[in-house]
C-alpha cells in the first residue's frame, strides 16, 4: 500500500491526550486546580471524522478529570490512568472489532512508542519528541495551531471518501 | 468597486467569536469551567468603529457564557448556538436594515464558508482554515497579537472616514 | 542630551498595564472572572529600579482587581480608570515632585500618545501599535519574554548608576 | 574532565522554579490567585532521572503554593521563600550527602548566579537572562516546548547509564 491508500484504510482513530489534544503544558493554581490548553476547532473535526465513519477514542496515561470533561465534550469515548498503552490500544481494536492494522495511534512522547509499534498506523504530532519518529509513519505538520492533530486526521478521512 | 470602496461601504461587520475574538483555543479546569484568551485592546477597537458609525454584532455556534460575557464587556450584541450562519447573518442584516452587500463577516472556519458567500465584504483571520481562503476577499495580516482582527477593521473604517 | 545622558536622566517611570506588564490579552472564564498573565522577573526588576533610587507607579485605563492585585505584589502604586492618561501623567509628576521631563512613560496603544506627548522620555514596547512609534524615543527590545519591558528600564538605571 | 564526563558525573540536580519548570509567566485573577504554566512532559522526565540514580530538589525564591503543588505531583523534594540560593544548594548538598562539584544547578535569572557558582555544573535554561551566561558551562536548547529543561537532564543521565 502507498500512503494514501494507508490513510485511506483507518478505520479507527486513538488518541493519546497531552500534546496531542493539548498543547503538553498543564496550567496549575495555587488551589491545586489543573487546566489544559485545547483547540476549539477539534470539535468540528471529530464530527467530520464521525461522519466519514471513523471510530475514535482516547487514551490517557493521567489519570485526571479535564480528559473526562473534554472527551464529553467532543462526545467521545476515553481510556484514563492507562499503564500499558499498547495493551490499551489492542483492548480498543477489539472492542471496536478493528484490526489494529486498520488502526491509526495519534501520540507525542516517548512512552507511546510501544502503542505506535502495534498498529497500523502510527502518526506523531509537530512537536513530538524525537526519540518518537524513528516508530511513526507520519507526523502532523503544524506545531501550533488547529491543524496540529485532527485536521490531519480530517484530511486523511477526506481522500478516504473520494 | 476597488478594494477601498469596497472597505469604506461597510455599514456592518459580523464576527464569528472563537478563533476571532479568541486564539481559537479553550482553556478547560479540571472542574469543566472554560475560558478564553482575548485581546484588551479590542475594545478601543470597537470603540472606534462605532464612533465611525459602523454596527457589530457578534454570531457563534457555541452557547457558552464566555461569548456573552466578552460580548457584554464590548458592548456589542450577540447570537449563540447558532447552527446555520448564514442565516443568522441575513437575520442580523435585517434587524440592523442594512444590506448584506454593505456587510463584512470575519470569520476563520470552514463552517464559516456559507456566511462568507451571502455578505458583500468577506474576511478571514490571518490563521483561518485554508480551505476559507478562495470565499474571502480579504484576510487580516497577522496570526498574533492585536492587530488580527478588529484593528483590520478599524483601519477600513479609518479609511472611510477620511 | 545624548540616548545615554537621557536615560540616565530618569527619575520616574510611568507605566500602563495592559500590553506593558501583561501580553495584551485577558482571560476570561465563563463565570465572568478575568485573568492576566505577567512575567515572574518583573518583580526583581522593579526591586532594583527602587533600588537605583527611581521611583515608579501604573497608570491604567481599566478598572479591574488584577491591577490592583499586581502592583500590590510589586509593591508599586497605581491609579484605575483613567480617562485622561496624559493628565494622570502629569498629576504622578507632581504627587512625586519630579519634572516631567525627568520622566519615563512605558505604553503600548493609541490612546497612550497623549501620555508620551507629556514626558521627556516615552517609551512603547516592542509589539506596540505602530501608530505609536513616532511618538517615542525608544521601543523595547523583545515582544516577548521577560525583556520586554522592565528589563529596559532596568538597563537604564545601572547606566545611571555607572 | 570533558563535557560527556561532566555531565555523567551529576549526582543530585537543583532546579530553580520559575523559567526553569515554568515559561517564567504568572497567570493572575481578579481575586488573586496566581497559576503557573509547566510542561506535562516533565513527569516522565523526573522518574527517568530517579531512575538513574540522581537525586533531584526545587529551590525557588517564592513562597507561592504552587511551588509545592507542583513539586508534590512530581514528587520531588522543595524549599520554599529561600532567600540566599548558594547557601540552600550548599544545605542541599549536604541533606543528600552529595558533594557541590557532582551537583548541577538549573536557573534562567540573575539572582540564580550565586548558586551557579557554588556547583560544579551550573545550568541555564535556553531562554535565560543574558547575564547568567557566562556563570554557567551549558545551557538547555529550546526556548519552548518540552526540552526546554528536564529533558536535558535526562540526556546527560542516559549517557551516565551508557
Amino acid at each position: 500500500m502507498n500512503t494514501q491508500e494507508l490513510l485511506a484504510s483507518v478505520q479507527l482513530v486513538i488518541f493519546d491526550f497531552d500534546g496531542v489534544f493539548t498543547d503538553n503544558t498543564v496550567y496549575l493554581t495555587q488551589d491545586g486546580i489543573e487546566s489544559v490548553r485545547c483547540w476549539r476547532s477539534d470539535g468540528l473535526g471529530l464530527a467530520l471524522l464521525r461522519g466519514a465513519g471513523v471510530k475514535s477514542v482516547i487514551i490517557s496515561t493521567e489519570t485526571n478529570p479535564v480528559v473526562s470533561r473534554r472527551a464529553e465534550k467532543l462526545k467521545m469515548p476515553y481510556k484514563q490512568g492507562v499503564e500499558d498503552k499498547a495493551a490499551a490500544v489492542l483492548e480498543s481494536c477489539k472492542e471496536f472489532d478493528i484490526l489494529p492494522e486498520y488502526t491509526m495511534f495519534v501520540g507525542n512522547d516517548i512512552n507511546d512508542i510501544p502503542a505506535f509499534r502495534v498498529v497500523g498506523i502510527p502518526v506523531a504530532v509537530a512537536d513530538a519528541y524525537p526519540e518518537t519518529v524513528p516508530h511513526v509513519l507520519f507526523r502532523t505538520k503544524n506545531q501550533v495551531g488547529s491543524e496540529r492533530c485532527v485536521r490531519f486526521v480530517i484530511w486523511s478521512s477526506m481522500r478516504r471518501k473520494s
